[in-house]
């Protein structure tokens, strides 16, 4: 498989995600005046005149990403845009158009692919893009979807990973956790499903996590609320991977530390009984679990103000000169983050 | 796994890919002003601003597109990119930006995305592109890449699959079926070290062939080639499933016809040597083959004198009026041609 057989192998599950990228695209330059920026952003933004057009991708693999046992088909078209999408409105942008690829099996219906275009054009319409192309081929095993979303932002208002600055102010927006609490509750009924087919599975009480998990929305109002306000951020990323990823990579992108608070963070109550429910700390489901789409970003302490009272924005925490990226237990405690992303190696 | 299963199935072999996307995409309506052109065409047209700017997206599939039997990982990076970057060319357009998804299962150590990465970024260097994005995660089961390249193209310039009218030239560059006889030369070598693992692999004498199969070129040289000869093309696209799909992709896009003739289809020595010895008819690599990545395009019949003389450039046929899509065999006889594109569902 490799041209030099014998030479020393690193194992994948030994990097994980971030250093394996960090390593993949470090010998990267780029070389085009329209490549503004590249790698290491939600979205690269390529200059073509009056406008910056953004484009991000996102692999959507079964058994990886995604259980047929308990996501519905058209869902997971309608997540697989959203998720890229999300990306787009990550960068300050607004997303025009969406690139499609799709591999299944033999296994597959016609019907089956039916349902996951309806479920991706049904979030099209909902996000106004536009699915205009991409690639459908078999593949040896499973279903995987590849989306790329194009979007445009004005010159010079695109906000990306870096840009904030010591004393900014950390911000999310919605709540946190309840796409991972969603997962649990779809996982203990698949198994229940498993020793009793005949069980009616138990889902009512749970629609909101559920929701989050199976059908996410990306925060298409976030960046008009902010115009509305007269806020810029400083910095910008969405929630794919858990607050904590996201986190590093807003400090790493402006080489700065942060403080959050545990006792800040915005989580849905519903969330928060299922974490008792399942013997979670809701804090855990928030730090690691992903897939929440919501946006984090930093603006300058002095737009507090404006911000403060807006009930889909939620100050946590503030940037700091030193590098440790901390959180403040609500016993008062402080305790130093580590990255996470996925580290399914070990898995497959 | 279907919302409604009691519906009727149709199994994916019973369509073909070219059905199949038919059915997929036929409600798909643009909305955007920026979206000039969608599915359908090699690459989507996207106006932003002074340029337009040009998208395709590219699946490849361990066991469904390569086999790491005999494809060195490095070369699979590099055709990678080659194969979607030449879809930008077929638009006539430059290509600047590729964004890259990569997904592998756990039996490929780091240093096989080493490689992989490393052919990617040799092809970017190769066309003058930068990668600028991608995703990078895990599969249960085999290599899979997923490839998005942006280009540009000057306002109103942009050659589609339509646009060709009765008595047009069809035009074709370099050789044909070449990569298909290299893949041949690869199943038998596969299959001989199957039986005896000391065997050398006997690649030597086909060495054209098999670097058309691994490692392919895009034909970057035409636009300018074109220009230079003050021809432009009324349609083009790139052949990468087999002259045969590929004429009526461009038939189809302007619902007219075409006769082309067998002995005028430009063919390497080594190739037709090649398909004696497997006793393949040449022209069945040529039709059905695939992967050659050669240009095919049309041109008014009066810009015939400016390209007759040209190494590069061959005339095998006309467009027509009437519908049948035909080839002219060397003895005299004119057959109607099928579509191919994949049909590896039946197998998967």
């Amino acid at each position: 498989m490799l041209d030099t057989p014998n030479e020393q192998k690193t194992q994948l599950s030994e990097l994980g995600e971030f250093a394996l990228i960090n390593r993949l695209t470090s010998s990267i330059e780029l070389k085009n005046d329209s490549s503004l920026t590249g790698v290491g952003d939600d979205a690269a933004i390529i200059d073509h005149g009056k406008n910056e057009t953004l484009i991000s991708k996102d692999l959507l693999i079964e058994g990886v990403h995604f259980d047929l046992a308990y996501v519905p088909l058209k869902h997971l078209g309608y997540k697989a845009v959203v998720v890229n999408i999300s990306d787009i409105y990550a960068m300050n942008g607004t997303p025009s158009q969406v690139l499609v690829g799709v591999a299944v099996s033999s296994r597959f219906p016609v019907e089956a692919l039916d349902e996951i275009y309806e479920g991706m054009l049904l979030a099209c319409k909902r996000y106004g893009v536009d699915l205009v192309g991409g690639d459908t081929t078999t593949s040896t095993s499973g279903l995987l979807l590849s989306v790329t979303a194009v979007g445009y932002v004005k010159k010079g208002e695109a906000v990306k990973r870096s840009g904030s600055a010591p004393t900014d102010l950390l911000v999310v927006t919605g709540d946190l956790g309840a796409a991972y609490m969603g997962l649990q509750v779809l996982e203990r009924e698949k198994v229940a499903f498993k020793s009793n087919p005949n069980l009616q599975p138990e889902l009512q009480g749970h629609e909101y996590v559920l929701e989050r998990q199976l059908k996410p929305e990306a925060r298409k109002d976030i960046s008009d609320l902010l115009k509305s306000l007269k806020v810029k951020p400083s910095s910008m990323i969405d929630i794919s991977d858990g607050l904590s990823s996201e986190i590093m990579h807003l400090c790493k992108g402006s080489s700065l530390g942060c403080t959050i608070y545990e006792d800040k963070i915005p989580m849905d109550p519903q969330m928060m009984r299922l974490a008792e429910e399942f013997g979670i700390n809701p804090i855990t489901a928030v730090l690691n679990g992903g897939e929440d789409y919501e946006l984090l970003f930093t603006i300058s302490i002095e737009d507090y103000d404006k911000i403060k009272h807006n009930p889909s924005l939620t100050a946590i925490g503030h940037i700091t000169e030193d590098k440790p990226i901390q959180l403040v237990t609500k016993a008062g405690q402080a305790i130093e983050l580590e990255a996470q992303g996925w580290t399914s190696f070990q898995e497959g």
